[in-house]
């Protein structure tokens, strides 16, 4: 069986189709891999995609776009409204099976060094590939952005992992990192008060001394009129769906206010879900890799 | 996308290395096919065989192997505790990806064609695949078994669907048909007292007037000393998991009686267990082809 990683690339261009196409093309050259999934946004000027391959393919499918992106995007003409650093602006990758969160991070290394060498693009390694405490978080990893980058390289503790202490002229600096894979997982609440969204929130992500592997914060569902909690299970392994959810409810419950469902946004791994159903069935001894029929069938 | 189908054929052998050998080696003969699991038992003196290909594959494996049993094994020496009516005993048919219930029943027309066609074996089709209302349960159909077939076939109503009214004399006859994925789901409840679990097996399955894809019997776990609700859910769609584990749940209850835990045996499709999480975690609009990862992944 071969190991199978994803890696999800964020590029800073989400409004030239013949760019986007370009990395479409891109991520399909590499035998071996396949592209998921892609979208674009116009106002964050900004394109994630999804591939997924087995360990040599994923890398050499990363490089390319990594370059084809340093290439055709100008980080000096930039505008968009989320945060960005680089024209690759984050190359995370994720084990999917048979593979270690630690291989992965070997993995990360590896293009990470390659595209420095190859490419002249400084790189920070973030979340599980980090080499210090204060570059797991990406949002921390990014402040100053494309602009600030040239003053924040200069300070004692910003070195970059790979290359000089200079962002690439136009193609900025890379975050690349292994990260386990992340759930969008959102429950809606029968309030319209925001407040208690919020409140939920804080407590329940690990900021405010929730669990270890929950990002969230509240929203106004505003077409429905009711408030969310909505959420990035970052690990669920470490934190199972369910914990959170049982915790919402018991939480939500103080104010008198039930849940009424929950969204799942885009992919999720099987497991993910699969693990809630054996906490709420109390199945016995599960063993998710030799009971489930497709984990014999996947490449 | 190939269309996925598994196929479960079991044999009348269960004893003779030999010749299970001879079946696993033309279980791996066809190139798109993957035999996932072979169990064999001495006291059933039969054998199970987990295959899955695409849609031309598993047709052709699942004959070849009924060629190889009829070649070597002797149904007019056979002993064992199982019932059985074949060397090949029966030959199920089930959708996993891509390919509908009905689609199956094709397949399952076509195999059970050529097995008698090519190798003068008598056919009854079974379960979806069945073209009389008393032919869709195996035990009903197999009634007889083998020694009993001869003069079975000579009522009027149990003429073969394919082949002449009698039995190939050392390899007898073969039931082949289309059915939904089973799941072997147990609820063991806090209770030493068979009767409780009897009960509520009773009452939850079909026969009983519960649900109409579940079947089950209580069975004592000598060794733990506890009753259980062993069930086959042999549509998991129709009847979900859930459902049936929460019936038990407010059944017991008026006994006094709580569930303690869940076994799943053997396989499980992901989705059956997936189904589970979207019920309790109440997920609003789950797309299960497009959301979950793995189902990207699948050939």
């Amino acid at each position: 069986m071969a190991k199978l990683v994803e890696c999800i690339p964020n590029f800073s261009e989400g409004r030239d189709e013949k760019i986007i196409n370009g990395l479409v093309e891109t991520a399909k050259s590499v035998s071996g891999v396949t592209l998921l999934d892609h979208s674009s946004d116009a106002s964050h000027n900004r394109s994630v995609f999804t591939l997924v391959g087995d360990e040599e393919g994923i890398q050499e499918a990363a490089f390319r776009l990594v370059k084809f992106a340093s290439e055709n995007i100008d980080m000096t003409k930039h505008t968009g409204e989320h945060p960005r650093m680089g024209a690759t602006d984050v190359v995370p990758f994720v084990p999917i099976k048979d593979i270690t969160a630690e291989e992965c991070v070997e993995i990360s290394k590896k293009v990470a060094k390659r595209i420095n060498d190859e490419l002249n693009i400084p790189i920070f390694l973030y979340e599980d590939s980090a080499q210090k405490p204060d570059r797991k978080n990406l949002a921390r990893v990014r402040k100053g952005q494309f602009e600030g980058m040239p003053e924040k390289l200069k300070e004692e503790d910003w070195a970059p992992d790979f290359g000089e202490r200079a962002i690439h002229p136009t193609a900025g600096i890379t975050a690349v990192g292994a990260r386990m894979p992340l759930v969008a997982f959102n429950v809606n609440l029968d309030t319209s008060d925001i407040t208690i969204a919020n409140n939920i929130a804080k407590i329940i992500r690990a900021s405010g001394g929730g669990f270890k592997y929950c990002k969230g914060i509240g929203v106004m569902l505003e077409d429905r009129n009711i408030a969310q909690v909505s959420m990035n299970m970052v690990n669920f392994e470490g934190t199972p769906l369910y914990r959170a959810f049982e915790t919402i409810r018991f939480e939500a419950k103080r104010y008198g206010v039930n849940i009424i469902g929950s969204e799942v946004i885009g992919l999720t791994p099987a497991k993910a879900l699969v693990d809630v159903a054996e906490y709420y069935l109390q199945i016995e001894d599960f063993d998710y890799g030799k009971q489930v029929l497709e984990n014999h069938l996947l490449n």
